[in-house]
Protein backbone atom coordinates (compact mmCIF):
# COMPACT_ATOMS: atom_id res chain seq x y z
CA UNK A 1 0.00 0.00 0.00
CA UNK A 2 1.29 3.29 -1.11
CA UNK A 3 1.69 6.19 1.69
CA UNK A 4 -1.29 9.20 1.41
CA UNK A 5 2.23 11.29 0.43
CA UNK A 6 3.05 8.66 -2.20
CA UNK A 7 -0.62 8.83 -3.27
CA UNK A 8 -0.73 13.20 -3.58
CA UNK A 9 2.87 12.54 -5.88
CA UNK A 10 0.96 10.82 -8.44
CA UNK A 11 -2.35 12.63 -8.97
CA UNK A 12 -0.09 15.86 -8.46
CA UNK A 13 2.22 14.25 -11.23
CA UNK A 14 -0.72 13.40 -13.41
CA UNK A 15 -2.76 16.34 -13.28
CA UNK A 16 0.23 18.74 -14.13
CA UNK A 17 1.16 16.64 -17.08
CA UNK A 18 -2.87 16.54 -18.11
CA UNK A 19 -3.33 16.75 -22.02
CA UNK A 20 -5.94 19.69 -22.06
CA UNK A 21 -8.37 19.54 -25.55
CA UNK A 22 -6.82 21.39 -28.37
CA UNK A 23 -9.95 22.89 -29.28
CA UNK A 24 -9.73 25.01 -25.85
CA UNK A 25 -7.53 26.84 -27.42
CA UNK A 26 -5.69 29.80 -25.27
CA UNK A 27 -8.12 29.01 -22.55
CA UNK A 28 -6.28 26.15 -21.34
CA UNK A 29 -4.01 29.05 -19.60
CA UNK A 30 -6.49 29.94 -17.21
CA UNK A 31 -7.65 26.01 -16.92
CA UNK A 32 -3.96 24.95 -16.05
CA UNK A 33 -3.69 27.87 -14.05
CA UNK A 34 -6.86 26.87 -11.71
CA UNK A 35 -5.31 23.38 -11.16
CA UNK A 36 -2.47 24.81 -9.65
CA UNK A 37 -2.12 24.19 -5.62
CA UNK A 38 -4.51 22.42 -2.96
CA UNK A 39 -4.02 19.36 -0.98
CA UNK A 40 -5.40 17.05 -3.48
CA UNK A 41 -7.86 15.43 -0.87
CA UNK A 42 -10.12 13.60 -3.12
CA UNK A 43 -7.92 12.11 -5.52
CA UNK A 44 -5.57 10.67 -2.71
CA UNK A 45 -9.26 9.24 -1.67
CA UNK A 46 -9.71 7.85 -5.05
CA UNK A 47 -6.57 6.07 -5.21
CA UNK A 48 -6.09 4.81 -2.20
CA UNK A 49 -9.80 3.46 -2.53
CA UNK A 50 -8.89 1.76 -5.54
CA UNK A 51 -5.79 0.24 -4.27
CA UNK A 52 -7.23 -0.95 -1.29
CA UNK A 53 -9.87 -2.47 -3.55
CA UNK A 54 -7.48 -4.31 -5.22
CA UNK A 55 -6.98 -2.34 -8.82
CA UNK A 56 -3.45 -0.24 -9.40
CA UNK A 57 -3.61 3.09 -8.57
CA UNK A 58 -2.36 3.95 -12.47
CA UNK A 59 -5.95 2.90 -13.54
CA UNK A 60 -7.67 5.06 -11.11
CA UNK A 61 -5.45 8.04 -12.10
CA UNK A 62 -8.00 9.42 -14.66
CA UNK A 63 -10.53 8.94 -11.91
CA UNK A 64 -8.34 10.72 -9.18
CA UNK A 65 -7.84 13.85 -11.80
CA UNK A 66 -11.45 13.83 -12.62
CA UNK A 67 -12.66 14.66 -9.20
CA UNK A 68 -9.60 17.52 -8.52
CA UNK A 69 -10.87 19.22 -11.93
CA UNK A 70 -14.50 19.05 -10.61
CA UNK A 71 -13.35 20.13 -6.94
CA UNK A 72 -11.56 23.00 -9.35
CA UNK A 73 -14.20 23.81 -11.14
CA UNK A 74 -16.46 24.49 -7.92
CA UNK A 75 -13.64 26.86 -6.48
CA UNK A 76 -13.37 28.89 -9.77
CA UNK A 77 -16.78 29.46 -10.58
CA UNK A 78 -17.75 29.74 -6.14
CA UNK A 79 -15.22 32.63 -6.27
CA UNK A 80 -16.79 34.73 -9.14
CA UNK A 81 -17.55 38.51 -7.99
CA UNK A 82 -21.40 37.31 -8.04
CA UNK A 83 -20.80 34.54 -6.11
CA UNK A 84 -18.25 34.28 -2.68
CA UNK A 85 -16.05 37.30 -4.48
CA UNK A 86 -13.11 36.08 -3.84
CA UNK A 87 -10.11 37.83 -5.34
CA UNK A 88 -7.36 35.45 -3.55
CA UNK A 89 -7.55 31.65 -3.65
CA UNK A 90 -4.45 29.69 -2.20
CA UNK A 91 -2.34 32.80 -1.55
CA UNK A 92 -2.68 34.28 -5.38
CA UNK A 93 -4.96 35.75 -7.71
CA UNK A 94 -8.12 33.78 -7.80
CA UNK A 95 -8.66 33.15 -11.96
CA UNK A 96 -11.48 36.13 -12.17
CA UNK A 97 -8.94 38.34 -10.50
CA UNK A 98 -5.85 36.55 -13.02
CA UNK A 99 -7.69 36.30 -16.09
CA UNK A 100 -11.11 38.30 -15.92
CA UNK A 101 -14.25 37.71 -15.20
CA UNK A 102 -15.52 36.13 -18.63
CA UNK A 103 -12.58 33.52 -18.82
CA UNK A 104 -13.17 32.69 -15.63
CA UNK A 105 -17.06 31.43 -16.16
CA UNK A 106 -15.54 29.58 -19.19
CA UNK A 107 -12.31 28.09 -17.00
CA UNK A 108 -14.82 26.92 -14.79
CA UNK A 109 -16.81 25.13 -17.64
CA UNK A 110 -13.90 23.83 -19.19
CA UNK A 111 -12.28 22.09 -15.56
CA UNK A 112 -16.54 20.74 -15.79
CA UNK A 113 -16.00 19.07 -19.27
CA UNK A 114 -12.80 18.10 -19.23
CA UNK A 115 -13.52 16.06 -15.77
CA UNK A 116 -16.59 14.06 -17.86
CA UNK A 117 -14.37 13.60 -20.68
CA UNK A 118 -11.14 12.03 -18.40
CA UNK A 119 -14.19 10.29 -16.62
CA UNK A 120 -15.22 9.08 -19.41
CA UNK A 121 -12.27 7.49 -21.10
CA UNK A 122 -13.41 4.41 -18.71
CA UNK A 123 -15.33 1.65 -20.89
CA UNK A 124 -18.46 1.68 -18.57
CA UNK A 125 -20.06 4.91 -17.56
CA UNK A 126 -20.56 4.71 -13.60
CA UNK A 127 -17.47 6.80 -12.88
CA UNK A 128 -19.01 9.70 -15.04
CA UNK A 129 -22.61 9.31 -13.04
CA UNK A 130 -20.74 9.55 -9.59
CA UNK A 131 -19.55 12.72 -11.47
CA UNK A 132 -22.59 14.08 -12.57
CA UNK A 133 -24.37 13.25 -8.65
CA UNK A 134 -22.28 15.16 -7.22
CA UNK A 135 -21.69 17.81 -9.21
CA UNK A 136 -25.50 18.17 -9.12
CA UNK A 137 -25.25 18.23 -5.26
CA UNK A 138 -22.58 20.68 -5.22
CA UNK A 139 -24.33 23.23 -7.15
CA UNK A 140 -27.66 22.59 -5.02
CA UNK A 141 -25.72 23.22 -2.08
CA UNK A 142 -24.16 26.17 -3.34
CA UNK A 143 -27.28 27.62 -4.41
CA UNK A 144 -28.35 26.99 -0.52
CA UNK A 145 -25.78 28.82 0.45
CA UNK A 146 -25.84 32.12 -1.27
CA UNK A 147 -29.42 32.36 -1.19
CA UNK A 148 -29.55 31.34 2.44
CA UNK A 149 -32.11 28.51 2.31
CA UNK A 150 -30.45 25.47 3.48
CA UNK A 151 -32.56 23.83 6.09
CA UNK A 152 -30.31 22.78 8.44
CA UNK A 153 -25.98 22.97 8.32
CA UNK A 154 -26.44 19.13 8.17
CA UNK A 155 -27.64 19.33 4.43
CA UNK A 156 -25.65 21.94 3.36
CA UNK A 157 -22.63 20.77 4.12
CA UNK A 158 -23.44 17.48 2.69
CA UNK A 159 -24.62 18.88 -0.28
CA UNK A 160 -21.49 21.23 -0.52
CA UNK A 161 -18.40 19.34 0.61
CA UNK A 162 -20.23 15.48 1.32
CA UNK A 163 -21.13 14.87 -2.32
CA UNK A 164 -17.75 14.75 -3.68
CA UNK A 165 -16.10 12.95 -0.98
CA UNK A 166 -18.18 10.33 -1.48
CA UNK A 167 -17.81 10.42 -5.48
CA UNK A 168 -14.34 10.12 -4.32
CA UNK A 169 -14.95 6.31 -3.06
CA UNK A 170 -17.97 5.97 -5.36
CA UNK A 171 -15.99 6.08 -8.72
CA UNK A 172 -12.82 4.41 -7.36
CA UNK A 173 -15.10 1.20 -6.48
CA UNK A 174 -16.08 1.54 -10.68
CA UNK A 175 -12.97 1.36 -11.58
CA UNK A 176 -11.74 -1.53 -9.05
CA UNK A 177 -14.93 -3.00 -10.20
CA UNK A 178 -16.25 -3.71 -6.50
CA UNK A 179 -19.81 -5.24 -6.93
CA UNK A 180 -22.73 -2.81 -6.54
CA UNK A 181 -23.86 -5.24 -3.56
CA UNK A 182 -20.28 -5.24 -1.70
CA UNK A 183 -20.19 -1.16 -1.97
CA UNK A 184 -22.04 -0.33 1.24
CA UNK A 185 -19.80 -0.01 4.00
CA UNK A 186 -17.19 1.54 1.56
CA UNK A 187 -19.43 4.23 0.34
CA UNK A 188 -20.84 4.75 4.18
CA UNK A 189 -16.94 4.96 4.83
CA UNK A 190 -17.07 7.76 2.32
CA UNK A 191 -20.01 10.10 3.89
CA UNK A 192 -17.90 9.50 6.97
CA UNK A 193 -14.88 11.20 5.46
CA UNK A 194 -16.33 14.44 3.95
CA UNK A 195 -18.44 14.85 7.15
CA UNK A 196 -15.19 14.84 9.13
CA UNK A 197 -13.00 16.82 6.36
CA UNK A 198 -15.93 19.66 6.91
CA UNK A 199 -16.16 19.34 10.53
CA UNK A 200 -12.34 20.02 10.78
CA UNK A 201 -12.52 22.76 8.06
CA UNK A 202 -14.72 24.96 10.45
CA UNK A 203 -12.84 23.77 13.57
CA UNK A 204 -9.66 25.87 11.68
CA UNK A 205 -11.87 28.49 10.56
CA UNK A 206 -13.77 29.10 13.54
CA UNK A 207 -17.14 28.49 12.05
CA UNK A 208 -20.07 26.58 11.06
CA UNK A 209 -19.68 23.55 13.41
CA UNK A 210 -17.61 25.28 15.84
CA UNK A 211 -20.55 28.51 15.90
CA UNK A 212 -23.27 25.87 16.40
CA UNK A 213 -21.77 23.45 19.17
CA UNK A 214 -18.48 25.39 20.34
CA UNK A 215 -14.76 24.15 19.71
CA UNK A 216 -15.17 20.93 22.06
CA UNK A 217 -18.36 19.94 20.95
CA UNK A 218 -16.94 20.42 17.04
CA UNK A 219 -13.78 18.58 18.33
CA UNK A 220 -15.85 15.49 19.84
CA UNK A 221 -18.37 15.70 16.98
CA UNK A 222 -14.74 15.37 14.78
CA UNK A 223 -13.88 12.14 16.75
CA UNK A 224 -16.87 10.52 16.37
CA UNK A 225 -16.93 11.10 12.88
CA UNK A 226 -13.29 9.57 12.65
CA UNK A 227 -14.87 6.41 14.36
CA UNK A 228 -17.21 5.94 13.00
CA UNK A 229 -14.76 5.97 9.25
CA UNK A 230 -12.76 3.50 10.94
CA UNK A 231 -15.72 1.33 11.91
CA UNK A 232 -16.70 0.95 8.76
CA UNK A 233 -13.38 0.35 7.08
CA UNK A 234 -13.62 -2.77 9.15
CA UNK A 235 -16.80 -3.72 7.76
CA UNK A 236 -14.30 -4.18 4.43
CA UNK A 237 -12.34 -7.24 4.17
CA UNK A 238 -9.15 -5.38 2.10
CA UNK A 239 -6.34 -3.95 3.63
CA UNK A 240 -7.41 -0.47 4.55
CA UNK A 241 -3.97 0.78 5.74
CA UNK A 242 -3.73 3.90 3.89
CA UNK A 243 -7.70 4.76 4.04
CA UNK A 244 -6.85 4.88 8.15
CA UNK A 245 -3.70 6.92 7.79
CA UNK A 246 -5.84 9.28 5.78
CA UNK A 247 -8.72 9.17 8.03
CA UNK A 248 -6.22 10.00 11.16
CA UNK A 249 -4.19 12.79 8.97
CA UNK A 250 -7.84 14.51 8.25
CA UNK A 251 -8.44 14.16 12.03
CA UNK A 252 -5.42 15.78 12.54
CA UNK A 253 -4.76 18.35 9.87
CA UNK A 254 -3.99 21.70 10.63
CA UNK A 255 -4.26 23.23 7.31
CA UNK B 1 -40.41 8.27 -40.22
CA UNK B 2 -41.22 11.01 -38.25
CA UNK B 3 -41.69 14.29 -39.38
CA UNK B 4 -39.42 16.62 -37.89
CA UNK B 5 -42.39 18.42 -36.38
CA UNK B 6 -43.59 15.46 -34.90
CA UNK B 7 -39.73 14.84 -33.61
CA UNK B 8 -39.72 18.16 -32.02
CA UNK B 9 -42.89 17.81 -30.16
CA UNK B 10 -41.51 14.45 -28.55
CA UNK B 11 -38.10 16.59 -27.93
CA UNK B 12 -40.65 19.14 -26.28
CA UNK B 13 -42.51 17.11 -24.22
CA UNK B 14 -39.21 14.79 -22.77
CA UNK B 15 -37.44 18.46 -21.76
CA UNK B 16 -40.89 20.15 -20.28
CA UNK B 17 -41.32 16.57 -17.94
CA UNK B 18 -37.94 16.26 -17.55
CA UNK B 19 -37.21 15.10 -13.64
CA UNK B 20 -34.23 17.39 -12.42
CA UNK B 21 -31.93 16.13 -9.70
CA UNK B 22 -33.68 16.57 -6.21
CA UNK B 23 -30.45 17.80 -4.78
CA UNK B 24 -30.62 21.44 -7.27
CA UNK B 25 -33.38 22.37 -4.40
CA UNK B 26 -34.47 26.02 -5.23
CA UNK B 27 -31.95 25.96 -7.99
CA UNK B 28 -33.82 24.19 -10.22
CA UNK B 29 -36.62 27.08 -10.71
CA UNK B 30 -33.48 28.96 -13.31
CA UNK B 31 -32.71 25.98 -14.96
CA UNK B 32 -36.34 24.94 -15.98
CA UNK B 33 -36.73 28.56 -16.65
CA UNK B 34 -33.36 28.48 -19.51
CA UNK B 35 -35.31 25.33 -20.92
CA UNK B 36 -38.61 27.07 -22.12
CA UNK B 37 -38.41 28.17 -25.61
CA UNK B 38 -35.92 27.13 -28.91
CA UNK B 39 -36.67 25.37 -31.84
CA UNK B 40 -34.98 22.02 -30.65
CA UNK B 41 -33.24 21.83 -33.76
CA UNK B 42 -30.22 19.46 -32.41
CA UNK B 43 -33.05 17.38 -30.06
CA UNK B 44 -34.68 16.95 -33.69
CA UNK B 45 -31.20 15.75 -35.23
CA UNK B 46 -30.03 13.58 -32.94
CA UNK B 47 -33.89 11.92 -32.95
CA UNK B 48 -34.21 11.67 -36.94
CA UNK B 49 -30.74 10.39 -37.20
CA UNK B 50 -31.10 7.40 -34.29
CA UNK B 51 -34.29 6.56 -36.54
CA UNK B 52 -32.85 6.97 -39.41
CA UNK B 53 -30.17 4.44 -38.20
CA UNK B 54 -32.57 1.61 -36.93
CA UNK B 55 -33.20 2.78 -33.20
CA UNK B 56 -36.66 3.60 -31.68
CA UNK B 57 -36.68 7.43 -31.24
CA UNK B 58 -37.61 7.05 -27.31
CA UNK B 59 -34.55 5.49 -26.58
CA UNK B 60 -32.61 8.26 -27.93
CA UNK B 61 -34.97 10.87 -26.36
CA UNK B 62 -32.34 10.65 -23.49
CA UNK B 63 -29.63 11.65 -25.59
CA UNK B 64 -31.40 14.59 -27.53
CA UNK B 65 -32.52 16.30 -24.16
CA UNK B 66 -28.96 15.93 -23.51
CA UNK B 67 -27.96 17.98 -26.47
CA UNK B 68 -30.71 20.60 -25.71
CA UNK B 69 -29.64 20.55 -22.16
CA UNK B 70 -25.65 21.61 -23.50
CA UNK B 71 -27.38 24.18 -25.85
CA UNK B 72 -29.10 26.04 -23.19
CA UNK B 73 -26.03 25.72 -20.85
CA UNK B 74 -23.81 27.65 -23.26
CA UNK B 75 -26.80 30.25 -23.71
CA UNK B 76 -27.09 30.56 -20.16
CA UNK B 77 -23.28 31.36 -19.66
CA UNK B 78 -22.86 33.37 -23.07
CA UNK B 79 -25.56 35.68 -21.84
CA UNK B 80 -23.41 36.70 -18.70
CA UNK B 81 -22.68 40.37 -18.26
CA UNK B 82 -19.01 39.52 -18.38
CA UNK B 83 -19.44 37.62 -21.76
CA UNK B 84 -22.32 38.95 -24.19
CA UNK B 85 -24.19 41.01 -21.87
CA UNK B 86 -27.38 40.05 -23.20
CA UNK B 87 -30.45 41.17 -20.81
CA UNK B 88 -32.90 38.99 -23.42
CA UNK B 89 -33.65 36.08 -24.63
CA UNK B 90 -36.33 34.50 -26.92
CA UNK B 91 -37.93 37.84 -25.84
CA UNK B 92 -38.47 37.44 -22.44
CA UNK B 93 -35.36 38.32 -19.74
CA UNK B 94 -32.68 36.15 -19.85
CA UNK B 95 -31.22 33.77 -16.93
CA UNK B 96 -28.98 36.48 -15.18
CA UNK B 97 -32.02 39.23 -15.65
CA UNK B 98 -34.65 37.19 -14.21
CA UNK B 99 -32.17 35.51 -11.31
CA UNK B 100 -29.19 37.28 -11.00
CA UNK B 101 -25.60 36.44 -11.75
CA UNK B 102 -24.99 34.65 -9.51
CA UNK B 103 -28.16 31.72 -9.65
CA UNK B 104 -27.52 31.94 -13.57
CA UNK B 105 -23.79 31.23 -13.40
CA UNK B 106 -25.07 27.89 -11.07
CA UNK B 107 -27.98 27.28 -13.39
CA UNK B 108 -25.22 27.22 -16.77
CA UNK B 109 -23.31 24.78 -14.92
CA UNK B 110 -26.84 22.87 -13.45
CA UNK B 111 -27.53 22.43 -17.21
CA UNK B 112 -24.11 20.95 -18.22
CA UNK B 113 -24.33 18.12 -15.75
CA UNK B 114 -27.67 17.29 -16.10
CA UNK B 115 -27.18 16.98 -19.59
CA UNK B 116 -24.20 14.31 -18.27
CA UNK B 117 -26.52 12.27 -16.41
CA UNK B 118 -29.16 11.98 -19.17
CA UNK B 119 -26.18 11.10 -21.41
CA UNK B 120 -24.74 8.84 -18.90
CA UNK B 121 -28.13 7.33 -18.28
CA UNK B 122 -27.22 5.03 -21.73
CA UNK B 123 -25.20 1.36 -20.38
CA UNK B 124 -21.98 2.85 -22.37
CA UNK B 125 -19.57 6.22 -22.02
CA UNK B 126 -20.07 7.66 -25.66
CA UNK B 127 -22.86 9.22 -25.59
CA UNK B 128 -21.42 11.19 -22.52
CA UNK B 129 -17.93 11.16 -24.35
CA UNK B 130 -19.42 13.21 -27.37
CA UNK B 131 -20.98 15.75 -25.38
CA UNK B 132 -17.91 16.10 -23.07
CA UNK B 133 -15.86 16.50 -26.59
CA UNK B 134 -18.77 19.14 -27.96
CA UNK B 135 -18.76 21.05 -25.01
CA UNK B 136 -14.95 21.96 -24.59
CA UNK B 137 -15.08 22.79 -28.37
CA UNK B 138 -17.79 25.13 -27.75
CA UNK B 139 -16.10 27.03 -24.81
CA UNK B 140 -12.63 27.01 -26.86
CA UNK B 141 -14.71 29.14 -29.94
CA UNK B 142 -16.40 31.07 -27.20
CA UNK B 143 -13.11 32.16 -25.88
CA UNK B 144 -11.52 32.77 -29.27
CA UNK B 145 -15.06 34.75 -29.84
CA UNK B 146 -14.74 36.69 -27.03
CA UNK B 147 -10.92 37.64 -26.77
CA UNK B 148 -10.92 38.38 -30.24
CA UNK B 149 -8.49 35.53 -30.98
CA UNK B 150 -9.95 33.25 -34.09
CA UNK B 151 -7.46 32.62 -36.48
CA UNK B 152 -10.06 32.59 -39.14
CA UNK B 153 -14.27 32.50 -39.41
CA UNK B 154 -14.25 29.03 -40.37
CA UNK B 155 -12.88 27.91 -37.23
CA UNK B 156 -14.57 30.07 -34.88
CA UNK B 157 -18.22 28.81 -36.14
CA UNK B 158 -16.72 25.13 -36.58
CA UNK B 159 -16.14 25.32 -32.69
CA UNK B 160 -19.26 27.67 -31.43
CA UNK B 161 -21.52 26.01 -33.19
CA UNK B 162 -20.52 23.47 -35.70
CA UNK B 163 -19.36 21.23 -32.63
CA UNK B 164 -22.68 20.71 -31.32
CA UNK B 165 -24.34 19.62 -34.37
CA UNK B 166 -21.69 17.04 -35.13
CA UNK B 167 -22.16 15.77 -31.53
CA UNK B 168 -25.57 15.38 -31.88
CA UNK B 169 -25.71 13.36 -34.95
CA UNK B 170 -22.63 11.10 -33.32
CA UNK B 171 -24.61 10.59 -29.86
CA UNK B 172 -27.09 9.22 -31.72
CA UNK B 173 -25.06 6.80 -34.19
CA UNK B 174 -23.84 5.24 -30.40
CA UNK B 175 -27.55 4.98 -29.17
CA UNK B 176 -28.38 3.03 -32.48
CA UNK B 177 -25.07 1.14 -31.71
CA UNK B 178 -23.66 1.99 -35.83
CA UNK B 179 -20.11 0.47 -35.59
CA UNK B 180 -17.60 2.95 -35.57
CA UNK B 181 -16.47 2.20 -39.07
CA UNK B 182 -19.37 3.06 -40.88
CA UNK B 183 -19.98 6.34 -39.34
CA UNK B 184 -18.06 8.33 -41.20
CA UNK B 185 -20.84 9.87 -43.88
CA UNK B 186 -23.06 10.38 -40.76
CA UNK B 187 -20.64 12.31 -38.93
CA UNK B 188 -19.09 13.97 -42.40
CA UNK B 189 -23.32 15.00 -42.87
CA UNK B 190 -23.55 16.33 -39.39
CA UNK B 191 -20.36 18.49 -39.85
CA UNK B 192 -22.41 20.09 -43.25
CA UNK B 193 -25.32 20.34 -41.47
CA UNK B 194 -23.69 22.67 -38.77
CA UNK B 195 -21.68 25.00 -41.10
CA UNK B 196 -25.41 24.97 -43.16
CA UNK B 197 -27.05 26.48 -39.66
CA UNK B 198 -24.20 28.88 -39.08
CA UNK B 199 -24.75 30.50 -42.65
CA UNK B 200 -28.07 30.86 -42.71
CA UNK B 201 -28.03 32.45 -39.33
CA UNK B 202 -25.79 34.62 -40.97
CA UNK B 203 -27.99 35.75 -43.60
CA UNK B 204 -30.87 36.18 -40.96
CA UNK B 205 -28.58 38.37 -39.00
CA UNK B 206 -26.98 39.92 -41.53
CA UNK B 207 -23.57 39.29 -40.33
CA UNK B 208 -20.77 37.11 -40.27
CA UNK B 209 -20.43 35.03 -43.58
CA UNK B 210 -22.52 37.73 -45.19
CA UNK B 211 -20.39 40.54 -44.19
CA UNK B 212 -17.39 38.65 -45.97
CA UNK B 213 -19.22 37.31 -48.37
CA UNK B 214 -21.73 39.10 -49.57
CA UNK B 215 -25.77 38.06 -49.25
CA UNK B 216 -25.81 35.80 -52.81
CA UNK B 217 -22.10 34.86 -51.64
CA UNK B 218 -23.72 33.86 -48.54
CA UNK B 219 -26.51 32.24 -49.80
CA UNK B 220 -24.84 30.00 -52.06
CA UNK B 221 -22.24 28.85 -49.36
CA UNK B 222 -25.42 27.32 -47.59
CA UNK B 223 -26.59 25.92 -50.75
CA UNK B 224 -23.53 24.43 -51.58
CA UNK B 225 -23.49 22.98 -48.03
CA UNK B 226 -26.85 22.10 -48.19
CA UNK B 227 -26.43 19.85 -51.56
CA UNK B 228 -23.09 18.36 -49.45
CA UNK B 229 -25.01 17.57 -46.45
CA UNK B 230 -27.62 15.49 -49.17
CA UNK B 231 -24.76 14.32 -51.05
CA UNK B 232 -23.55 12.60 -47.55
CA UNK B 233 -26.67 11.09 -46.91
CA UNK B 234 -26.79 9.22 -49.82
CA UNK B 235 -23.58 7.03 -48.55
CA UNK B 236 -25.67 5.70 -45.96
CA UNK B 237 -27.86 3.21 -46.54
CA UNK B 238 -30.43 3.79 -45.08
CA UNK B 239 -34.63 5.72 -45.07
CA UNK B 240 -33.21 9.22 -44.44
CA UNK B 241 -35.70 10.94 -45.79
CA UNK B 242 -36.43 13.32 -42.64
CA UNK B 243 -33.21 14.35 -42.37
CA UNK B 244 -33.20 15.18 -45.72
CA UNK B 245 -36.42 17.17 -44.58
CA UNK B 246 -34.27 19.02 -42.10
CA UNK B 247 -31.81 19.88 -44.73
CA UNK B 248 -34.21 21.75 -46.54
CA UNK B 249 -35.95 23.28 -43.31
CA UNK B 250 -32.43 24.50 -42.33
CA UNK B 251 -31.71 25.51 -45.90
CA UNK B 252 -34.79 27.73 -46.34
CA UNK B 253 -35.49 28.34 -42.64
CA UNK B 254 -36.74 31.98 -41.94
CA UNK B 255 -36.22 32.75 -38.22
Amino acid sequence: MRSPDELRGLVEGYVDDLALTPELHGQSDAVRYALVGGKRVRGVICLATAEAAGTDVDVALPAAAALELVHAFSLVHDDLPALDNDAERRGRASVWAQYGEAVAVLAGDALLAEAFRLALSYPFPQVGRELAQATLGMIGGQYLDITGSAPDEATLHKLKTGCLFAASVGAALWVAEVPEREQAPWRAFGDELGLLFQIVDDILDGDGYVLAHGEDGARRLADEAATRARDRLRDVSADTSTLEDIVAGLATRTS
